[in-house]
């Protein structure tokens, strides 16, 4: 597929993509993808990323079931960025939250604010 | 400041700060921090990047007057990746859009679905 050579990816052969709830906006995470998890992706419409410390390809939810349902694939100004709406099978995190953002800064020092969607020993 | 330290910057020094509306929780733009530029956004409240093209830093909106104030800053579960919601004056992309992510993919190519908040060459 053409598309995936129109990205600039960095110099080590990736392009971040943060990861949208296609309804509330909230961003769920944020992963690398390389072109080929990038064309898994689009192929399967379900998000592919490539794990850097693992060096492997990774599809979200393999493990946990929580898959994201690919809705929307935007790309910036400067086609070195991607935002993917999905559809979220329970959540994002696997520390049991929501998003991965689950934590924020107040007064110094970051802290939790979301609730827990799972607990995680039950799933991971 | 110790907060800035807590933060897994990649090999480069950097750490992505995504940008996001603190109101409709629009994705406005991907940027990257290093740590000084992290410390810039916390002292001033007002973003601060690290450019990787020009090996520099810079004030977002410094020369549009398109500045963001910082209203949260969320950390993932990795403490590799940034959230920080604004209030962005304007818009926050040089091409005229209130978003960087002015195209999505609609039948294989990357097509604007954006409006145009301001005509580029008033400001740039």
């Amino acid at each position: 597929m053409e598309l995936t050579s129109q990205i600039k990816y960095d110099e080590r052969g990736l392009v971040p993509a943060i990861i949208q709830d296609h309804i509330t906006n909230e961003v769920l995470m944020l992963a690398y993808m390389n072109q080929e998890s990038l064309k898994r992706t689009l192929a399967s419409g379900k998000t592919h990323f490539w794990s850097r410390s693992r060096q492997k390809y990774w599809q979200k939810g393999e493990h946990s079931g929580h898959i994201q349902l690919v809705k929307d694939v935007l790309i910036d100004c400067d086609n070195d960025t991607l935002v993917i709406k999905v559809k979220q099978n329970v959540a994002a995190c696997h520390k049991g939250y929501r998003t991965c953002f689950y934590r924020k800064l107040e007064e110094g020092t970051f802290e939790v604010f979301q609730e827990k969607a799972f607990e995680e020993d039950s799933v991971y």
